[in-house]
């Protein structure tokens, strides 16, 4: 499946939170450009049309195979049907609905592998309603490795990217307390994490030689080991084997002379020690449009960078430009693959 | 001394760095506008005149009395001479140098607390060459809270700002390596920087009741203890110990979804708990223009927020927009003061 404007399978993620108004909201942006991915949604019908009905939102929605979506686009929001009733209320999660969250996130990916769309895209979901339900996983990202073993017979390691069309960053530690991120970071981990960007910005981004930089991890870089001295002994290093494999790889730099306009032209994707290094930058500078891509996975997944906005789900307001950018990159990334 | 237009003191910096430079290109741009500081600067008037002529730059140089420096100023950059000879080359900083330095600082902090200045602004000062000539500080502000000891009989308890016109951040702990951090933020260092920070907005910055935010720590700001939980025990009760005490404090947030546009609207200043995380956001939005304030000395120091760039320090290249933007924020703040 690779028609023109691209299908791609979105995940309904916590219904209680605002992933179903976007779904709504985004198929109203973008059924009647043709320029735009057409995508369906698993997902309640019945859920989907009552939030349409409480925000008073036009969008048709009809229960179809994902054969038939790409032709129902145009006029009507295709939803590939969960059984059963949400239990949840919008703003309040309810853990009955955990194992139908997590059903729409491995159909999705059995949907991608069968060639049924060319991408996912994950709606939010909210870890600790999915764990207390019985999730073993510490998040999307690492659930998403999971389905690609099962059903690419691939063991992958999820990398995660955050993109916008201003700034790329790949923080090397995530979720973790500041205090253990010095003591995670390694040459293992720098090289592998390098590896897996050149990989996919040359395959998916169709970047003949990607130029990567990674951040130092502490002020000034370090300034020549007089203020920490990882720079030296991990990041140098791992950055010195990278080139040796060919890869255009650079750094350590100073994480705060590394964002401005003229040092982000010298570069296509900073990967950054930890967290906020990261996501800093990006959301100082593209708060409403930056995308979570997934690398590392042997099929194309974004996501909008943001949660399930539990606060504001019940007061149909949510800004679906993040989705909306998600469904787009999504879609071209898998083109660039195909 | 409070003449409408206000004068500085500027201090040399390191001779072999862009100081100089900086400071001629300064006064060309300032001496005819009248809105504008005047300024002297504290330095061998022979150098100033000879980096001039190196790099055709039409600034006539005098040495003057600081009494005759505002009558001096829209005609001659006024100079409070040093005696002896610039001993490096531009590029190549010489540690002979580093007595007069030192000297500059002294006499400019001893010049504002006579009343012969109002404000003082730094020009960039290479630590490792002072150091290796025996200067015991790890650099200007520590320093400076020495002089503020020296000459004002007042212990003072420096704290860096960095500002522009969009964003204000405060970095509570500054040059240690990032290991170090989490043992280093402490409730006493949090509620002894948001008291000066809360003093300095509203003395400086003449704001009646300064809106103060802090950043977490970890990422999420921890996300309630489950990624860290230095917000639970030292921030929030810090924040909370400020309130106590009639400053509008808020916080801990997240810090990546702090900085962009609609976020910053809400506050005046934001601490942050170490140099990263503040200093990425700044120098994101405002890479040249940000000026580098100290808070909580007796008297206005600013400084631009770069350092002494022997790399280009003989090239002629060096852009003026901070040390102009450090000038003019000095005399404001010392305006508001008087």
């Amino acid at each position: 499946m690779s028609a023109p404007r691209g299908l791609v399978a979105l995940t309904r993620g916590d219904p209680s939170g605002i992933g179903p108004e976007l779904a709504l909201k985004a198929w109203a942006a973008l059924h009647a450009d043709a320029t735009a991915p057409a995508f369906f949604i698993i997902a309640e019908a019945d859920h989907l049309a009552d939030v349409a009905r409480r925000f008073g939102l036009n969008v048709p929605v009809e229960v179809a195979d994902p054969a038939e979506a790409l032709a129902l686009f145009p006029r009507a929001l295709p939803v590939i049907g969960l059984r059963g009733k949400v239990a949840g209320a919008l703003g309040a999660p309810d853990t009955a609905d955990a194992a139908a969250t997590v059903a729409s996130i491995e159909m999705a990916v059995e949907l991608v592998h069968s060639g049924a769309a060319d991408a996912l895209v994950t709606n939010p979901i909210a870890k600790e309603v999915l764990q207390r339900a019985g999730f073993a996983h510490p998040g999307h990202t690492e659930f998403l490795g999971e389905l690609a073993a099962r059903f690419y017979g691939q063991k992958a390691r999820p990398v995660m990217l955050l993109w916008s069309p201003t700034l790329a960053v790949v923080p090397a530690t995530i979720h973790v307390p500041l205090a253990q991120v010095p003591r995670l970071i390694t040459r293992e981990l720098l090289i592998a994490t390098g590896e897996i960007v050149n990989a996919d910005f040359k395959r998916r981004f169709g970047l003949a030689a990607p130029r990567i930089v990674f951040s130092g991890l502490n002020p000034h870089a370090g300034e020549a080991g007089h203020m920490g001295r990882e720079e030296i002994e991990i990041i140098a290093p791992a950055v010195a084997a990278l080139r040796e494999a060919g890869i255009d790889a650079r750094g350590p730099y100073p994480a705060d002379t590394l964002f401005h306009a003229s040092a982000r032209e010298k570069y296509d994707v900073a990967i950054c020690m930890y967290h906020d290094q990261a996501l800093i930058p990006i959301k100082t500078l593209a708060f409403d449009s930056a995308v979570n891509v997934t690398l590392g996975l042997p099929f194309v997944r974004t996501s909008p960078d943001h949660g399930t906005a539990f606060d504001i789900a019940a007061a149909g307001t949510a800004d679906p430009a993040s989705l909306i950018a998600a469904l787009r990159l999504s879609a071209k990334l898998a083109k660039a693959q195909a």
